[in-house]
């Protein structure tokens, strides 16, 4: 099977932890939108399947994924569906509902970070919402970081098949998106991430160990990793740190 | 099988979606928190189980569903476990991971509800976040509202085996919680509810079709239904629709 990733072409947004999954496990596929417009990307190729009137199943926003004739929509959703089929997730259903329960948790996550620069409205540039950010950002920062990064290294100690991995005995894309997650943190938040990652030793040693797969390290130093900027969803601001 | 839901025991909140899909298909099941004490119930009971060190596959937050030695968090993650087993799903994999995919759609929409009231902090009072809580609403009410509620919309007018579903010919668990979004921003925002509905001839059809359901009708009259109130997700702060 060739998968076909559509989403926008200049972040890694969520998309990220679909492409992810995608490199870790060798799949082939295209980044629709990173095409060239002569060969039928760009962002319109995006848009162009969401105004399709012949498309009954229309997703909601990017990221989705065409396989075959199935349009799927929702990054977890995707996830869910790529899992099994690109060795990435457990074999049975407890540890699939599991992997993916997991996956919606850093969902919720990654929606805080975003609120962290947007707490009033996405359609504002942030610089609309500044003094917003800054106090949500504060809270974030204080109260949910430390719940968010306590939970996952707890699950990490629980995981009685253990040895450094979210879900089972071998790599998922759990894994793989929560060093998606460590890596996005460190760089929005770099003093607060330096501060606390010494009470998350398991957390740090899992974006390590995913960060050292050969298929994935090879990604990460390709231009098919897209660098980290300001318009994704994890951004740097200083002042929200200040 | 019983089943048995955990969660808060005065708010429909993100644990209403998984009641109504028991109610609807008339299943087993004890709502754990609303129990008394003596029985086993309360708060407490919430909490008991996220604390016990044996339980090693712990939820982020309620609400969660234990299903025999099974327990599973993330109210869209329960419901795609619930949907197949409650005959409120479609049997093929492309019809639950669409039906999932809108479950998604409709946690983002929740989510974003639940911001309007609380734009800077989920620890802090609405008292304590007022102006920007206005600001944000008045967003949500012009842009995200017509967005979503369009969409919803376009998905009723799309299915080909249509009739007032939004997934399949038969009613799911997604009918139920769209129906319960209805209610909901009818309860919070009533005159921005009153001037749009008629834009979502389909959306409003089908909330009379699922109320009128005759099990969800007696639920919805009996006392197991908590009425909406100041502690849910849907809250009616009528300065925020001013």
């Amino acid at each position: 099977m060739r998968y076909e990733l559509y989403y926008w072409p200049g972040i890694q947004g969520r998309g990220e932890f679909v492409r992810l999954a995608l490199e870790a496990a060798g799949a082939r596929y295209a980044d629709v939108a990173r095409l060239s417009q002569r060969d039928g990307g760009g962002t319109q190729a995006l848009m162009r399947l969401m105004e399709d009137d012949s498309v009954k199943r229309k997703p909601f926003a990017p990221p989705y994924l065409k396989a075959g004739k199935l349009i799927i929509g929702q990054t977890a959703n995707i996830l869910l569906f790529l899992g099994p089929r690109l060795g990435l997730a457990p074999d049975d259903e407890a540890g699939r509902l599991w992997a993916h329960q997991l996956q919606l948790t850093i969902t919720d996550l990654v929606a805080e970070v975003h609120e962290t620069h947007h707490p009033i409205a996405a359609s504002l540039y942030f610089e609309q919402q500044r003094p917003e950010a800054r106090r949500r950002a504060r809270h974030f920062l204080d109260e949910r970081i430390p719940r968010y990064l306590g939970y996952f290294e707890q699950v990490l100690a629980d995981n009685p098949r253990g040895k450094g991995h979210l879900v089972g005995k071998a790599l998922s894309y759990v894994d793989l998106s929560v060093f998606q997650v460590i890596a996005g943190l460190r760089y929005a938040f770099p003093n607060t991430m330096r501060q606390v990652e010494p009470e998350y030793p398991r957390l740090v040693a899992l974006h390590e160990m995913v960060s050292m797969q050969p298929k994935l390290a090879a990604y990460l130093a390709s231009k098919r990793r897209i660098a980290f900027n300001q318009s994704g969803i994890f951004r740097h601001y200083p002042e929200l740190e200040a």
